[in-house]
């Protein structure tokens, strides 16, 4: 058996919400022996979309990790936000590998070699992927009209993530990485990829991978 | 079917000792269908262990590349080298994405988030390995008496490599990362995390765990 715990950063009460990450990870991953526990933090429920909600989360974070880490025995945490809110935090308390969706997707995407292009939620760059990808992240859009996870979810919202998309295309993105997790929640890599003809990250999927060898190691 | 192309920089007409990196990857990524087509350079038996030995090599792997992606419809390449010989070139040409096992390995041993200590068989740090790693890179060690991939292969490589990992482990590494995919061929890794307590980074799975991802997309 291979578990990983999943931290949500969307507080919820509703049971399918909250294990929507997990189940996709599950279902990517593949083995039947590999299984995500997920949890979320309180007091959230727009999730961190902003700076002071991102600083408030933080503390949360690592509580909970520390606290899944001994109730729940995961051999790896996964924190599901490319913000990595708590991640270095965590990692200096937990004794299991702690993964911030934000610094190991844009780890994925600088492993493609080819300029990357972020969609992201916040009129600011998430200081994960700009510290991972330096001078290899050539732009950073937002889908008109976004502001939380929620505004995802919706047909126009998915219009406009595509236009934001084209937008990273013609700033010369070889590869987008798509900076916000609400973006898994809505299976949005494989519309892009399809509208787009570039290959897109998705930073829930494309992190649980490393989480997943993180826990299970090289066996 | 999920097929990937993975290029030896070691040469050899033994099927058994090509096919080796391309068997492991398969059998840790684990689904029936996914498939590896191995194919070597010609002309380096000791493999690529020389700044010679690698610039001669550059050229071999483009044309080997190319040609892969041609005949064998692979959905992705992976060069089975730490040096990412060839790797920036490829990528010129190629129209599927070329995953380096330098990059991609350091790129996933930074994602853990620790001081990240490279055990190598060269004197001097691989390029790819401290672009990716920068000041998160603290020790480069290689086992004493070793010069090519071939050294570690016997018992007496064993001994030497796990010692040049404790040393790095003194210098306040968190985490190893396998700066030659001889130490895949060798199996070094689950030998190096039981005797060191530290998790351990495997060039060769980590980065084909990329190369999977980047072939198979987020379906």
């Amino acid at each position: 058996m291979c578990k990983i715990g999943l931290i949500r950063v969307l507080s919820t009460d509703d049971e399918e919400a909250l294990h929507r990450h997990g189940r996709l990870l599950e279902r990517f991953i593949g083995p039947a022996d590999f299984q995500v526990i997920s949890r979320c933090i309180q007091g959230h429920p727009q999730g961190l979309w902003n700076p002071r909600e991102i600083r408030k989360g933080v503390p949360k974070v690592v509580r909970l990790g520390q606290e899944m880490e001994r109730r729940d025995a995961v051999a790896a945490v996964l924190v599901s936000c490319v913000a990595d809110p708590g991640v270095p935090q965590l990692r200096e308390v937990a004794s299991v590998p702690v993964i911030g969706a934000g610094s190991a997707s844009a780890a994925v995407a600088l492993s493609l070699g080819q300029p990357v292009g972020a969609l992201g939620i916040t009129d600011w760059v998430l200081p994960p992927v700009s510290e991972v990808l330096g001078s290899r992240l050539v732009g950073w859009e937002i889908p008109e009209g976004v502001k939380t996870t929620l505004d995802l979810m919706s047909e126009q919202g998915r219009e406009r993530f595509v236009k934001a998309g084209e937008r990273l295309k013609e700033q010369g993105a070889g590869v987008i990485l798509l900076a916000c997790t609400g973006f898994s929640t809505v299976e949005a890599a494989p519309l892009l990829e399809e509208r787009l003809g570039l290959p897109v990250v998705d930073p829930l999927l494309s992190a649980g991978l490393i989480a997943y060898y993180a826990a299970r190691g090289n066996g």
